[in-house]
């Protein structure tokens, strides 16, 4: 088997994302890690993620909000994490426009 | 249910480590996530990591070095990511001295 290579998540990365973009790092049986590029995207006004999963969640480059469903907002900046219980209804409501943000999320069983 | 609230792993940080620091993030049925912190401590020499689940690992700050049991060697920098299968042998044999680096490493079944 070959030995485990290096593969870094914050370089190379695309000049300008023209949509979120989804790599799947780990998929496995009861983990799905991913890395989240966004520049400027936002989850549409009135649609939430309401998922199966807890979902944990870390701002590895860049700057975004998060909106809850009773209206408060939380502000991320690199190396802020969240731990999104499964069902607790959010909404990505700003991401920067100017560069590229890097989220680093983990999904896994409620 | 209190809303998910935000915190960072990159600060505030001890202003220096005597030993390598674990801090558990996630300790779920199947997946563990571990903030590890180390200033200039290795693997002693001779001692192998051997273990039994898979391990995915990222640099989030500092500089590293990882050793493979046949002498090979990989550096990894800020962003820099790795899977370590199970029973991948392997040590930590270096961490700059200078400053804290920052792990974080997603256990998971094999």
């Amino acid at each position: 088997m070959p030995l485990p290579t290096v593969h870094n998540l914050l370089h190379p990365l695309p000049s300008a994302l023209a949509a979120e973009q989804f790599d799947s790092l780990i998929n496995s049986a009861n983990v799905r890690l991913e890395r989240i590029m966004s520049q400027g995207q936002i989850t549409p006004a009135g649609e939430w993620y309401d998922q199966a999963e807890n979902e944990w969640v870390i701002l590895l480059q860049g700057a975004a909000r998060i909106a809850y469903a009773d209206g408060t907002e939380i502000a991320l900046q690199v190396g802020d994490s969240v731990l999104l219980p499964a069902h607790c209804r959010h909404r990505v409501s700003w991401t920067q426009p100017d560069d590229i943000t890097i989220w680093l999320a983990m999904f896994f069983p409620a």
